[in-house]
């Protein structure tokens, strides 16, 4: 998406250890009407997939995934980080490790909102080890929902994850894949 | 809202300690076509403001501003709770005391993504004491931006946040007033 490039280049930010912020845009102050054309081509990407349901994770992926559901007409489910007090005690549980906070922790979804009927999309802003698309996976696995497309604003092209997770037969399309991001410059993949 | 009302009465689950729990489609499947109607409902409210920001609070209130936004065709900025290796340094801080998660945290936003001239409308999912909002103005006030509206899907009337910040000026709206949740039955505030 050739939009989201340009917005990485004019806006990202490069920080020590490979980390990219774009906190002007997607993760701390978002540009709605540019969230929504990510929405629109998520949709131009996996519309053929039959989708019910699409499903991120708390707390980066819901502005995203809240306007793909938008267009594809379906709704969102997104996994809790932190046990609340309010959540339902029967649970899907699946084991993220942050690397960029250096943690293991749980995300959970209430398995009133995630069945075997369930065609996913997986959603999410960043995939870069794809720890937490593992967790989601794991929890879609609990349940024999069909996980039938990941859409991700931005792959980290030069970590595993991606790559992996290609290999094992997700049909897995990113909207930006960075190949190297070093000495302040942004090179992406061709598509 | 009557139609925020119907949900409420059809969805919500009332449990102990005067919890309300919608997570069927405000606070973990997310009903996106519903909340765009959440959106255009909190513009009809606060169009004649002159909004150039809405900001909210991590987790639940991303979603209904990001609607809203799209609207108003504004940016959206959402205070962070936990302290990111990624956060900027340079950041207003608020305090808020969380009754569901019965614990004190502080939320943060980046200085670059508010500032005085900023006309705020301030989203959120719920209010119930008013905590959260406290700490959003609180960093409001630290940059001199202006509030001129704080914009709720619903309140609960029988706690006292609502009436405070009314009492000291806010123009505040709700989209559904809980008057009373006692013994399963909720009744609305008459508008």
């Amino acid at each position: 998406m050739d939009k989201l490039k340009q917005m990485i280049i004019e806006k990202g930010e490069i920080r020590e250890g490979n980390i990219l912020k774009v906190d002007s845009f997607l993760n701390h102050q978002l540009d709605a009407d540019f969230l929504y054309e990510m929405g629109e081509e998520l949709h131009r990407l996996f519309k053929d997939q039959g989708i019910t349901k699409i499903l991120t994770i708390e707390v980066s992926g819901i502005a995203i995934a809240i306007m793909a559901a938008l267009v594809f007409k379906v709704p969102v489910v997104f996994a809790k980080k932190t046990e609340s007090l309010n959540l339902d005690k029967d649970v899907y549980v699946g084991q993220v490790h942050s690397y960029t906070k250096n943690k293991d922790y749980k995300i959970m979804i209430s398995k009133k909102y995630l069945n075997e009927n369930d065609k996913l999309l997986i959603i999410d802003d960043f995939l870069a080890e794809g720890s937490a698309m593992r967790g989601l996976l794991d929890m879609a696995g609990q349940c024999n929902a069909e996980v039938k497309g990941i859409g991700i604003a931005i792959e980290k092209g030069f970590q595993k994850g991606g790559e992996i997770l290609r290999s094992e037969g997700y049909n897995l399309k990113s909207l930006a894949i960075i190949d190297d991001m070093k000495d302040g410059k942004i090179t992406f993949r061709d598509e």
